[in-house]
């Protein structure tokens, strides 16, 4: 095995960020918005009329993006540090996580994206879309939190983007499947990638109880800022990458079903506490479950009352998911999973891939007039003559002509197939993690910010004390609140 | 007296989803920007037009939205932090009452609503039409936190939000007065319902000094993330109902009222204080007492000038509250007021009233061109002659040919029925809470996150050595640091 | 000396709102956007169709102004806060001089564009200028943290918001020169401004580690949100005074550069600590580097690779600059930086300068076609010949027909200027705060918000244990976490 020290971790950041600056000095140029002379010669064409548009502003995406930027780094880096002594850790390993992944996101999409001039355009959809892409790995790293070496994320992150960007490339362009807000494509296969590791990793060792994995006062706090901010902008995260109506159904459903989940993971969190009382765990989580579940048919025609249902739906099976759900897994299959993502992401994000695919079967174009070929192009009739008019008021191309049902039957073929490549990617990931170039954590040193943080010896004495058995030992937990 | 057990108001609370899903079901369908069908039929007349002009692009007021919705849960939920043993509660009820009433509000709107169809319309105005209803009844929860149960709360935001619509109603469409920031249907409203509640509770016991009722060094800087996060967003909140120059006014009007009430209430704070001290009590919330009080005029033509001078008085008035009349209003009256409502919402509120009033009774077509038409509906003429050129340039309505005067006393009078209504339905409300169905908090279980939550074992250990005796005794209060 | 008394500073912080009012109020009216009356006049000629360009909608700015304007009052806010004992005053302050800054800003902006009428005009333009230059006061704020009465900081502030408003309008109007991102008007000046006060303030003393000035574990999460929030919205602040491409590139460049930066600079602090472990010092600050060097070029073609690699420098310098230089100046200039902003704003603000000169040498017609002229004015062609088509088509004005390397030393020529007027007038303005009506904090109130702010008896039982000598002595330092 080849464990490596601090300081190779540390040659190997760098190593890796001048990688990126070379790959990324090859790869990448500045888009059309963003270079004069690329966006003369496209308008010189057609594309005059298309950035006239005032919908297409490129600035109007602008404050979504950085909704959706604040998601990655502050909801789900506050989100995490719930644990009481992990949470400069939490947050500090999303920062640096999020920095280095997002260059290798925009990079992963512009291979994808490859144009004429063997160059791949950047532009705000490029850094949106990396963004969200940014979000699998973080959802991954957190049923891992507190049990990896940093360079063991960055390894994960790394290949799960390119895993990840395989597995939307089969679901968005070969199968034509929709998924609007990432339920599938990012929720569970974040969620089922990191759960497949998190079983490599607790195969071998015989679990216990950490002493320090659990939150303290303010930590449960801080948390809740990373819940909130989630909460508020998950909206944008939804709707950032559709137009027109699609884009005001998928913040409106949204809304309503991420307002609903809140409730219900309230409600059920008492029903399921001792003394009906609320537990930090549930809400911090549970509440954001409407969102992953809303995600897939976030711009569809679902009306209010169906949104809120699956919405509410959302809450009780994450909320229940906490309480029964993970001590099975954790018993039977040595699953650790810290954050418990496989209630917020992970059941959620299959209710959201099923949920969109039931609408999609119910979609007609009674109910969605010409935006049904927006939302599903694989639905827009191949022949010429039916095409004709739709083509000229409305800009939709050609399609495959499929029913409701058969793209009902693709949807929920992406989600298997989604489901399939990120545990067995994940396994082999983990594998190789175990065994390989980027370090490990000792038992000792789980969920401790001393692992990764050079402490002021002030800020370490609450821990120290805990070892000391002065009369003063029951006040320990203090140091940590 | 019916107190309700947990268990009780944990069904309650599903009860209540359940009823909002149905209701919600039974009227509310998308608007026409979120559904091309409507869309098609609107714009085949004259809808068109309206559609695409830029300005009116939904998308534009998306930021703003979003801005407020941080002001709801971020800004209320953090700046109710303040207590030292209570933040957690502060963050999380807020949570959860925005979470529900943000469905009331909805529905309370849209029953004022309701199209040809029987269907009530959502779109992105009635998201923001919502959640600046749902400010309302949580400014009276600040009257009242940490002494009620969470089902308390939401039985009053329920009841609030409607009396809520019913006065704004009355403002509105009745008396067609002005309040485009809100200052008397929200703030004052607020303020002093919950001041009514507050002293329907206090009628019968007798008040004491509470030993958590009091802030930590770390729980005042929680709070200051409420703060701000409320400083800077009061403009959108302020201006994004409005149009045109009116909204740009808002912006700047709001911008500098709210930077004098800043500084103002600062150098009050430590004119008022020992030692030249400032007091976080007064930093927190009087700094922005001028967001409240430019609130009414925000669109009006107040010059920088008059917002500066509007925003000094209301910073001055507001730490001076804190330092006199909340003593006062406690021992004369027994209204207790958690977080001193009365002077952040209710005094600023009464002030913007009286100001717009001012600001209305000055407007003149000279000053203010067309444009105060748009803003006093009731001002434009009503006979055609006058009419029809501002009509066909500007899209102005008949109105009632209202003098400066007129519109000036309508105003003052809208003040004085939302004071009305605000009160008797408070009390009403008070007495429903104090004997029925939604449980209660006793004493020692007041400004307590152990009523509401699961706390665990560890982060309870600072309040539970709270009650020994032991060697350390002196440094309990660190537990809550 | 005129030390001042604690009362004396309340009189002049309500002596300085008084006259910003009167000031405001002689000076400052609504812009043609907020005022319908100029509106007409403009629009009555050729303004109309400017005002009708969707891009030119005053309301797609408001998200980015929004943006910057949380990186002020949060950003800085809470980046500060890193101190274990001076939280509150970290935030306060900021808030404190930000809103009295803030109106002094607008006068010197509006002092400099007074129009035709006699008076200035209001915007949401003039907003953001606004912002941006209170950012720099706040800079040179970080070098003095914990060592000044706030009345000294706001004296500060103004004088140096007027040798900010002559160096800016030296170098962007007399000098023609570029600096999208302020990494010389705003960084550079705010930090040298700030070291030079700092180096009057040790003239004298002898300086020796004093025992609050470090952090504690949860005022290092505090400062986190501060960082993040900087770190996500310096797009925003880099890009919001641009218009079309140049403001797409500014966002990409900012983007990629800070990234970088942040990756490199969680690299070095591995690199330089011991045991390879991360330093929350670094983290907190350099990871921004890359925001403040891609200033000046942010709106160039720097293409990803040149962004990546400026932001890796940038992140690798300021690391280097925390380890290695601080303890030299501190050591041999005596000038004590408690937030180090010569590492984050200092030296990145001259490498951006730098970097922005070296882009502007690079710049040719061929690359940036007419946006050459847009970015740099002054290289615009002075003969009508030329200058016809493009004027006609992208409103190009003529300029000076400078070539790229006289535009090249101009822009070092600005650098170098802004370095001096910084230090000079930093250094008489640090003399004039030690002999004169600000009053001083002494030896023991130093970083300690008990200096400022009526603190509750609990939350002071932690310090006020420090000094007992208990069996429970060991435990102090709990009090601050």
């Amino acid at each position: 095995m080849f464990f490596s020290s601090g300081k190779q971790q540390v040659y190997q950041l760098f190593f890796i960020q001048i990688v990126l600056i070379i790959v990324m000095g090859a790869l990448m140029t500045y888009g059309p918005e963003a270079n004069v002379n690329l966006l003369k010669n496209r308008t010189g064409e057609h594309g005059r009329k298309h950035i006239k548009k005032p919908d297409t502003n490129p600035l109007l995406v602008y404050p979504m993006y950085q909704d959706v930027h604040v998601m990655i780094w502050i909801g789900f880096g506050f989100l995490m540090t719930f644990l009481r002594r992990y949470g400069q850790s939490a947050v500090g390993l999303t920062f640096l996580l999020g920095a280095i992944l997002v260059q290798v996101a925009i990079i992963c999409e512009g291979v994808m994206n490859i144009q004429k001039d063997n160059k791949s355009y950047l532009s705000l959809r490029s850094l949106l879309s990396a963004d969200v892409a940014v979000a699998t790995p973080l959802i991954s790293m957190g049923a891992l939190l507190g049990k990896t070496t940093y360079m063991q994320l960055v390894f994960m992150g790394i290949v799960e983007l390119i895993m990840f960007t395989v597995n939307k490339y089969v679901g968005e362009h070969l199968l034509m499947t929709v998924d609007a807000g990432d339920s599938m494509f990012v929720h569970t296969f974040g969620a089922y990638f990191g759960l497949a590791i998190s079983f490599v990793f607790g195969m071998k060792e015989k679990r216990k109880e950490h002493h320090l994995e659990g939150p303290s006062y303010n930590s449960d706090i801080f948390a809740m800022i990373g819940t909130i901010f989630l909460w508020l902008f998950w909206p944008s995260f939804n709707s950032a990458a559709l137009e027109g109506d699609d884009q005001q159904r998928a913040i409106i459903n949204t809304l309503l079903s991420i307002s609903a989940s809140c409730v219900i993971a309230f409600a059920t969190s008492a029903l399921v506490s001792k003394d009906s009382k609320f537990n930090m765990v549930h809400i911090q989580n549970s509440t954001l479950a409407g969102g992953v579940a809303i995600g897939t048919a976030a711009g569809m025609m679902c009306q209010p009352v169906g949104t809120l249902i699956v919405g509410a739906l959302a809450g009780l099976l994450s909320v229940l998911g906490y309480k029964y759900i993970t001590p099975l897994i954790q018993k039977h299959l040595k699953i650790h999973d810290t954050c418990g993502v496989h209630n917020l992401h992970g059941m959620p994000g299959i209710l959201g891939g099923i949920f969109g695919a039931l609408m999609a079967a119910l979609a007609t174009e009674a109910s969605y007039d010409y935006s049904l070929y927006e939302i599903f192009p694989a639905r827009a009739p191949n022949s010429e003559t039916k095409l004709a008019e739709m083509r000229d008021n409305y800009g939709i191309s050609a399609g495959l002509n499929r029913t409701a049902g058969q793209q009902a039957a693709y949807q929920l073929l992406a989600l298997v197939i989604t489901l399939g490549i990120a545990i067995v990617s994940g396994l082999i990931t983990g594998l190789i993690m175990r065994v390989l170039i980027c370090g490990s954590i000792s038992e000792e040193q789980k969920f401790d910010d001393e692992a990764h943080w050079e402490l002021e010896e002030e800020s370490l004495q609450g821990s120290k004390i805990k070892e000391s058995n002065s009369c003063s030992n029951d006040q320990l937990p203090m140091g940590h609140m």
